[in-house]
């Protein structure tokens, strides 16, 4: 992949859109990251449907910074279960168990950053959802 | 500072906003950084006023990774000129000359992500626009 180091304005058609895998409605898209030469985090959107799923994980090593951009959902933290909103900023420390679901009639989007690593470990702790993308 | 490393939502109201030194009409919020634990990198939202200049500068060792979230904006990068708008992801590389204005009647807003580090050295390439905030 070329990495290159001039600044770069990625507009949202340019970025590749695929399912998330393993779960129901929802897509994601890597917006700034190797392709750009970024050196040390990776930038992703996700636009959750309505009924949208995420089943339960966690990375073992990894953390994610997320910003609400657009409508709700609801996001589980370990034991927690939270309804988060356009505005909101999330944290999720390595090891940390999250899912997410969009209980509403609007789609829901966030951005999602994790460091850029060699790896990317991910286990599941919950089969995926009726409906899901196979992964 | 408090660092921990359970997960956690933080909601806008919940992050310190204050302007952003030698620019006009900007200012400045961590969403996701020392404070919450978070270990590689930090989270911030920029809102720009209607006629809002941060002046041009350069970080000689960091990147930012930036998501136009709201609003409308004139972008420098480098020789570069670009009008961003909601959607649009920008990288800007260590090194990369950059200037923000806003030229609309809306509030523009982006997310920039910035590696967590020591030193956060800044060239000003540009004197504080009329009406700055001193810094």
């Amino acid at each position: 992949m070329a990495e290159n180091s001039s600044g770069a304005v990625i507009p949202p058609q340019a970025a590749a859109v695929a399912p998330v895998a393993r779960a129901r409605g929802a897509r994601m898209a890597v917006l700034i990251g190797p392709e750009q030469g970024a050196p040390r985090f990776i930038t992703r959107r996700f636009v959750l449907a309505p009924g949208a799923r995420i089943p339960a994980h966690r990375h073992p090593t990894l953390e994610h910074e997320q910003v609400m951009v657009r409508g709700e959902m609801v996001l589980g933290l370990d034991a927690e279960v939270r309804t988060v909103r356009a505005g909101d900023a999330m944290y999720l420390p390595p090891g940390c168990a999250h899912w997410y679901e969009n209980r509403t009639a609007a789609e829901a989007e966030f951005l999602c950053i994790i460091p850029r690593t060699d790896g990317y470990d991910t286990e599941w702790l919950e089969e995926p959802p009726e409906g899901a993308f196979p992964g």
